[in-house]
């Protein structure tokens, strides 16, 4: 990243950059929900990376990243669930170089007509987020979940 | 709504229009959990609907929006419980004329004071919420439940 | 406070404000989970008060209430869950003087990894909040639980 974008992404205030990783997990976590794994997968940089708790090692790249939502979805589908992914009480800590650290509760709420909703899953997420251009994106997500601890 | 009024509301900065929407959703839906019926109808337009999948068609106005929380109310007193509504994961697009579509998850919470608390309902909400001066109001609301898919 | 202090805390935008109030629990409530006592009391006022439903008078100064998350940690690891604290539908009502009233909805999630995650609680938190240089802090919290009513 140039320095002027640096530069630009540290004035930007801490309110605006607030309302503006809320809106992004809300719109993020929605596309994961409707299985919809390329739109997914371009709200991380190309070479982002997640790590989740079940997986061995982090996925890396877009390309990998598309895989997670159809499936999710599929497996959802099978066991004739809608799940909602659910991101609340966002900490986020700009860095000096622009990113920001952010740490958030998440949920999975699982539904199922017959029996109705249930609580699925109580996770911490940290990421960290860059800026390009006027998206936020995901470099790098940490999952953990509170039932494998 | 006159060009000008329009053109005042999408000169709102993003972040002011989420957090305003932030606000109204608490404000909003405490008054529903509190039976406040025409305080609520109040955060609607004059005109507004709001479509519920157990409801055969939308309701609409003021007037008829109003009997529905004391009647909610009426229904969690008579089961021993006190429900609470919980919209999250909001999403808000702004249209080029102001007003807002705005989509979040919405669960609802019923507490028994002798079998403790549960989840009751994951919904999904979608509004097209219009300013009125500096206010919020809900033109039209539409509700989907999870379970009812 | 001085008269000059509350009227730069009156003039913060409500938008900022908003952002302010929910960053500041999404940090003091982790804090509260990871049972970080003396570092969650000092988001109180020096004099800060909290009353609980199931306390028979308010717990009141930082040193009292420092005692209370490392206290809630403990009996929660014996039981052999994790608990997550976790405010939403914000509410916040600033006062002529700088002060905030906020009314929240605060939920508390409990893990085991044996059996997975339940619904805990579910409260009302009403605090005022005060700004004492850039922080906020709880001049006072009450909270109310569901079960409870």
């Amino acid at each position: 990243m140039s320095t002027q974008l640096a530069a630009d992404a540290v004035a930007v205030p801490f309110h605006e950059t607030y309302a503006a990783v809320q809106q992004f997990y809300a719109r993020q976590m929605h596309l994961f929900d409707t299985g919809a794994g390329p739109e997914w997968s371009e709200t991380f940089t190309v070479d982002g990376t997640m790590e989740l708790p079940n997986l061995p090692e982090p996925v890396r790249g877009r390309g990998a990243l598309a895989l997670i939502p159809p499936r999710a979805a599929a497996a959802a589908a099978d066991a004739g669930e809608t799940h909602r992914h659910w991101h609340g009480m966002v900490d986020v800590e700009p860095r000096p170089d622009g990113a920001l650290d952010v740490r958030c509760y998440s949920l999975v709420f699982a539904t199922r007509p017959d029996t109705g909703p249930r609580l699925h899953l109580v996770c911490v997420c940290r990421d960290v987020l860059v800026r390009e251009g006027v998206a936020l994106l995901v470099r790098s997500r940490r999952v953990t979940r509170d039932d494998l601890r």
